[in-house]
C-alpha cells in the first residue's frame, strides 16, 4: 500500500475547546488547519485571477467537477495538463464529486443503485453520474483531493430513507475505491452522511472509517436543518474519526460555522458565501454584515471594514465602492468578492491563533458578541 | 494671467513622418506623448483596479462627465475630495464635458444657444447641460484637463448646419472660458468641429486657437465617415494648431487610427475600444484581432498573443479564457481587458520609440502588414 499522497499532521490541541490545529500536506504544498477553501466552481474563484486568490493566503482551493464535467470537459482539462496548469494554480485543490450539484441543479434526477441520471441545467442533455465516472474525471481534473460519489439525502426523509441512503453512499465508496488508481497524486476522500440522526451519523463514520481512507467528510449538512442539529451531528461523529486524518465540512462557510465547526474538531471548510454574498453587494465585518450598496453608504467615506488590512479596506471607500455596484461595474463586485474571502481566510487564521492560545472558546464568544451572533 | 496647470513639452519630431514625441506635465504627473488615455467611464476602466490600470503604464485616465453627473452625481465626488481620491487614481484625469453623451445616449435631446435639454438615460428624468454647467460640475470632479462643451453634430450635416454649429461651440467656449475659475489646478481645453469639410475645420481651429488655451481638441471624427476624410481634416487643422500646445483626437482608438493619427500630429487619444472589445471576447493581437471565445479556440493552449509580454499572456491560456468567458465568468472579461489596455499603451510606446527613431512610417508599414491593415 502506498503512502497517501495527503497526510494531516496534529499540530496542537486546544485545551480549552478541543479544537485542533494542524497542517495538511498535499502534493500542491502545505495549509494550515482549521482551513478555508474559498470555491472556483468554473476553475476560477469568481472575479479573482489564481494569483490574487494566493495573495490572500490561500493554499487549497475547491473546484466542482460538475460543472468541469460539462463545461469545458474533463479532456480539455486534461489535455491542457490537469487543473492546476489549466488555471494557473500551483496550489492544492480539492474536487467535490459532482454528486452535490446533480442533486441540486437538476430536479429530474433518478437515482439507481447504478448512479444518477440527469439533465445538464446548461442545455437539458441527458448524463449519468456512476461512482466510477466521479473518479474518471476526477482522475483527469487531476486535483490533489477527490471526493466519492455520495447521496446527499433532503435532510427531512424519514430514518428508513436515510440510512438506505447512507448504505448505498457506503457500497458507492467501495466502487470509487476500486476505480481509483492514481494513489500518488490524489487523494480519495470518503463522506459521512445520516441526515439529522445522531446514531445514522455515527453508524455512517465507523462503516466509512473502516475503509482506512487519508481523511473523511461530513455531508449533508448546512443545507437547511436547525443549526443546533448540526452542531449534534458533528459531535456525533467527532469520537468516531480517527485524530491522525482530516476532517472536512462540506459547504459550510458562515463565520459562526466556521468557529463552531472548528471547536468540535473540523479541520477543512469550503463555501460560496464570501464569493456569493460579494456579488450581491454585502460584505462581511467585524461588527456583522453590511450590503453596502444601501442608499445609506453614498456618502460613507471610510473603509467597508474599520479594522480590516486588506487591500480593499487599505485603498477603497464604502461610497465608491456603492457607486461601483450601482453603476453595475464588475470592479464593484471584484472589490466586496475580494474583502470577504480576505475576511473568511483571515478569520481562520484567528481560529488557528486562538487554538494555540488555548482560547477558542473565548475567542468564539467575543467574536459573537461584536458580531451579532448568539451562541447556541 | 496664471499659468497653465498642463504644459506640453516637445522632445523630439520625427523625421520621417513629422509626428511629435513629447511630454504632457499635468498636477498629477507627467506622461510620454503620443499618449492612449484609458477610457474609465464611470470613475473605473471596466474590471481594473486603478492600481492594475498604472501598473501597465498609464499615467493619465478619461472620466465622463456626463455618466459621473447622473451617477453618483457631482456633490458625492466632491464631497470625497475630487476625483482622483474618490477612485484612488493618484495619476492625471481629463474629464469630457458630458456633451457628446448627451448627443449619442438621448434621442429626445434638444439644442438652443443656452445649451442642450435631454432625459437621463438611467432614469427618463429631464435635464439641461450649459456650458457653464459643464464647468461647473467638471470643477467639482477636479479632473486635471476639462474640456468645453461642444456640439457634436452629425458628420452628415450639411455645410451650412455644420458652420453654425462649429460657431455655437465657439460662443459656448467663451462662456465656458468665463465660467472657469479653477486656473491653478485645471485646463481648459477647446474643442475644434466643422464635420468633413476642410475649410470649416481650419476655420474651427483658427477660432479656437485664438482663444489662446493650453490644449486643443479635434473632435467630431471617427464617428462614421469614411477613414480618409478623417485623416483629411487632421491635415487640414495640422498646421493651424501651435507646437507648444498638446493635441487631442477625441474618442479614437485603433491601432491603425493611433499610428495614422500620431503621424498627423497628435498626442492624445481615448477610446473605449480595448474595454469593450475585451467585453465582447475579442483582443488585440500583433497579427490582427481574434475572438477568443469562439470555438477554434477552445483546444488551444498558447497566450492570447505569442509576442505580448504582458501579465495575461505570461500566465493565461486561450483555452482558459475562452471556457472563462464561455461559463460567464468575470476574469474572462478581465483578461481580455487588461490585455487589449496593455496592447495600445504597449503600442504608443513602440510608436514613440519610432518617432524617436525617425522612422514611424516604415514602422506603420511594418505593424499594418503584419495586423492584416492597409495603408489608405
Amino acid at each position: 500500500m502506498t503512502e497517501s499522497p495527503v497526510r494531516y499532521e496534529i499540530v496542537h490541541i486546544c485545551r480549552q475547546s478541543g479544537a485542533r490545529r494542524g497542517i495538511l500536506h498535499t502534493p500542491h504544498g502545505s495549509v494550515e488547519t482549521p482551513v478555508f477553501m474559498p470555491v472556483g466552481t468554473q476553475a476560477t474563484v469568481k472575479t479573482m485571477t489564481p494569483d490574487e486568490v494566493k495573495s490572500l493566503g490561500a493554499g487549497i482551493i475547491l473546484a466542482n467537477t460538475y460543472h468541469l464535467w460539462m463545461r469545458p470537459g474533463p479532456e480539455i482539462i486534461s489535455e491542457a495538463g490537469g487543473l492546476h496548469t489549466f488555471m494557473n494554480w500551483q496550489q492544492a485543490i480539492l474536487t467535490d464529486s459532482g454528486g452535490f450539484q446533480v442533486f441540486s441543479l437538476s430536479d429530474t434526477r433518478q437515482i439507481s443503485e447504478r448512479g444518477v441520471q440527469f439533465r445538464s441545467h446548461i442545455d437539458g442533455s441527458q448524463h449519468e453520474l456512476t461512482p466510477e465516472l466521479a473518479i474518471d474525471i476526477q482522475t483527469a481534473l487531476g486535483s490533489d483531493i477527490i471526493m466519492q460519489l455520495d447521496e446527499c439525502a433532503d435532510w427531512k426523509q424519514d430514518k428508513i430513507y436515510i440510512k438506505a441512503s447512507l448504505e448505498r453512499t457506503l457500497r458507492w465508496l467501495e466502487r470509487c475505491m476500486q476505480r481509483h488508481k492514481n494513489h500518488r497524486q490524489q487523494a480519495l476522500f470518503g463522506i459521512i452522511q445520516g441526515g439529522v440522526y445522531p446514531e445514522l451519523r455515527k453508524l455512517s463514520a465507523e462503516q466509512t472509517v473502516s475503509f482506512d481512507l487519508p481523511g473523511y467528510a461530513i455531508g449533508g449538512l448546512s443545507v437547511g436543518e436547525p443549526v443546533d442539529l448540526m452542531y449534534q451531528m458533528l459531535e456525533a461523529v467527532q469520537e468516531v474519526l480517527p485524530v491522525d486524518k482530516p476532517r472536512y465540512l462540506m459547504g459550510v462557510g458562515s463565520p459562526d460555522y466556521l468557529i463552531e465547526g472548528s471547536i468540535r474538531g473540523i479541520d477543512m471548510f469550503d463555501c460560496v458565501l464570501p464569493t456569493r454574498l460579494g456579488r450581491n453587494g454585502t460584505v462581511l465585518t467585524g461588527r456583522g454584515k453590511i450590503t453596502v450598496r444601501n442608499a445609506e453608504y453614498a456618502r460613507d467615506f471610510s473603509p467597508l471594514d474599520q479594522e480590516c488590512q486588506c487591500y480593499v479596506c487599505q485603498n477603497y471607500t464604502r461610497a465608491y465602492i456603492r457607486h461601483l455596484i450601482k453603476a453595475n461595474e464588475i470592479l464593484g463586485l471584484r472589490l466586496t468578492t475580494w474583502h470577504n474571502v480576505y475576511f473568511l481566510l483571515n478569520l481562520m487564521q484567528k481560529i488557528r491563533e486562538a487554538i494555540s492560545n488555548n482560547e477558542l472558546l473565548d475567542f468564539r464568544d467575543e467574536f459573537f458578541a461584536r458580531f451579532g451572533y448568539t451562541v447556541v
